[in-house]
């Protein structure tokens, strides 16, 4: 019988996350302070985040960072997830590419997220905190934290998109199950989302606006800090666990991939999929193509402009250099909740810079059409999210159909889709649209960017 | 660092289910015709099931029953499910008891019903059957249906109970992305379903119709079959796949179970679970407890009659010797809609009055607070029914922190609850109610089965 599946003793889970940073050939610009554009240094962090996630955040040396041992052991509940070999897919595909996926969507919270969120709560108590607060769109990284926060007995409030809210109430009930305090955004609990409300009583929210109400809530309460679920480098370096487990699976199936694939929102589940293989590129010339897979409606990296912009909508994040729509981007209603972001990570917007990666976007019908035939063939509901990178996949392995060539496809399977059947629903209803940004709506957008670096 | 989990090598995937029926000390009484009261030979269920599980249905001769290697192929992309061990559920209730727990809700449907559901399907198709129809409570069995049909080439078309269509849209949505066709049950589609709509336009349907309508289905369409996701033999059979590899599982981390624990509706979990292991007790003495956890509210083990009575509400099926309720037993709206059924299996009941197992009831209320502390610590959602296993093993292991016993108890997650988030909802938000059936409304109920046993 053809083996199916690659699955790591716990033994072998990674003891030290990957931090790309030490070896880039050009380091990424430096993070700034949004009044004194004076270069950021860990402790400028420390009001918002904890100590340990600020140092990684800036960390440029240590090639390897430490997993805690406490860490590992809640990894262990789910870890490794498995890479699995999509022989069904190809089939139906008829192509000679060999596709794998790393199946992120079988973590308790149902998405890679947690890998991150077990870390920062880890770091969270260990500094004595009692209260973590965060946002959430789709919430998939709420649910994280949520659960995280719970493991390491701290208090978790989550701030959610009142549309997500609203339009995802499983998700919220999947919060409350985790023990945490749900809020929609925006709120009348912080002065961002009063000026908000003051405006607009209506106004549905957007991730923006959640962040700019959790910063708030971490710095006007005492012991309570703030965790972030994307973009920021200590995300996207707990993240490589899954990289990390990936590459060691690839060689218990002898293989190497040609094509590394992971859809794309801020970048953790792209940056923690591919960076472990990318030091391979960048150390040893390895060739290997990385590809992150876009919504045509939030297109950041085809379309967006590399330049100094805020993480929130309200900016009181600090100066991130990186290719952003600008922090007023109103993404649309797609369904991949957790794509619709402005910007994207500092490091990997480096890299796309130096050329070791590129991207793609895809409309959201296409992805929902990619998933549908994914669950018929390999028997898996994927998250909206996790259908721009199989999307994508099926586009490469075609590729290799017309050109006979046999490529080895990796793509990140980021979540599982059960709470988003109502998206199903819409798309097998044929009532989903695809959106896509006119040139005169982006430079509106990134104007709101370009003030900022002039 | 302490050892989490344990998966088997997929070469260690079972080669052959395990027939209990072989080794029983007193065999199940026959089924009979309804009509004739014949005892059944298999050929008598050719109209209505694939022949090879009607064979499987009726065979006491044969211990171990070869898995197809097409159906172990399948099993592949989930099995082995992982055992659990659960650490923290123990910390958490301060018990000396070891804790493990089956996880079947990895698979592409979410539980353990794919088991069944990818054989009947694999000896549909080795027949030249085109089409398969059955019923489907909360939409466990529906889905994993709709996924092993679609796996194996064949069309799906699926009863749903009206209630479920309308209050758990997500499960519907499921089946409909694995490409099955969903009625809501019952439907002017069969006459089992004109009969009741003549009556009552407005009937929230009920399984035991929905099965009705599945039958009746099947027994008019040409190449057509009906596949059942409990009570049956068959279906118990292909279940335990479960158990052996459970007992492989405990091996790997040195241990045997004290106690047996799993939920129980018409079966198929809980004889997958346990009947592996009951093989020890029956032929070697071994003494481990088996304990089915039912509702209180749709108790048919622990308050039910053993006699002969009739599967579905109609009455289209065989006469089966059993636990029952009565087939015109009207159950609860409790959220654990897949053990709204109103008997048991011919094999387990014939072992629950022969003493080798027992059974406990729980009331709702106390099931979802015993998932959302398991939520909590051991981080997986569990579906309703799953959560009535936690209760019992937590109320067992309650009972060894008294007594100071470190007992091993094994139970069976038969399914995650993500789709099931309303129901904790409801939980959360004190709006769920207990039912207890009065001994007023029993006796009525089972003179639906009296009457057949005159």
């Amino acid at each position: 019988m053809r083996q199916k599946k690659y699955i790591l003793p716990e033994s072998e889970i990674p003891t030290a996350w990957y931090n790309i940073q030490a070896i880039m050939p050009n380091k990424p610009l430096p993070i700034l302070n949004p009044k004194s554009r004076a270069v950021l240094k860990p402790e400028d962090l420390y009001p918002i985040f904890c100590e340990e996630c600020a140092k990684q955040e800036l960390d440029q040396t240590n090639e390897w960072i430490p997993i805690p041992e406490a860490v590992r052991e809640q990894y262990a509940a789910y870890r490794s997830t498995p890479l699995v070999r999509a022989y069904e897919l190809e089939e139906a595909l008829g192509t000679p590419a060999h596709i794998y996926f790393k199946n992120e969507g079988i973590s308790p919270s149902g998405s890679h997220k947690l890998n991150s969120a077990i870390a920062q709560a880890y770091y969270a108590k260990q500094q004595g905190i009692t209260n973590i607060t965060t946002e959430t769109g789709a919430g998939q990284w709420g649910g994280s934290l949520s659960y995280a926060a719970k493991k390491f007995g701290i208090e978790c409030a989550v701030y959610m998109v009142k549309t997500s809210f609203n339009q995802k109430p499983y998700r919220r009930s999947i919060m409350q199950t985790f023990g945490a305090a749900i809020t929609p955004s925006p709120s009348m609990s912080t002065r961002a989302g009063k000026d908000i409300l003051t405006v607009n009583p209506n106004d549905p929210g957007s991730l923006g606006c959640a962040i700019s109400e959790a910063v708030e809530l971490a710095l006007t309460t005492p012991n309570c800090k703030y965790a972030v679920g994307s973009v920021m480098n200590h995300v996207c370096l707990h993240q490589t666990v899954i990289g990390l487990e990936a590459e060691k699976q690839m060689a218990m199936a002898g293989e190497y991939p040609d094509i590394v694939i992971a859809c794309f929102g801020g970048g953790s589940n792209f940056c923690g999929t591919a960076f472990p293989f990318m030091r391979h590129t960048i150390l040893e010339g390895k060739k290997t193509r990385f590809i992150a897979a876009e919504p045509t409606s939030c297109p950041k990296l085809t379309r967006g402009k590399f330049e100094y912009d805020y993480g929130d909508e309200a900016g009181l994040t600090p100066l991130l250099p990186m290719f952003t729509l600008g922090h007023n981007f109103k993404p649309a209603s797609i369904h991949a909740g957790g794509l619709r972001y402005h910007g994207a990570g500092v490091i990997l917007s480096q890299l796309m810079k130096d050329g070791y990666m590129e991207a793609q976007d895809f409309p959201q019908t296409e992805t929902f059409k990619a998933g549908i035939l994914f669950a018929r063939t390999e028997g898996i509901i994927p998250a909206p999210e996790s259908c721009h990178a199989i999307a994508c996949a099926i586009n490469e392995a075609k590729k290799c159909k017309e050109s006979g060539e046999a490529k080895t496809i990796l793509f990140n399977l980021s979540g599982h889709g059960f709470v988003d059947m109502g998206s199903y629903d819409k798309y097998l209803s044929g009532e989903m649209f695809d959106y896509k940004l006119t040139d005169e709506e982006l430079q509106q957008y990134i104007a709101s960017a370009d003030a900022l670096n002039k």
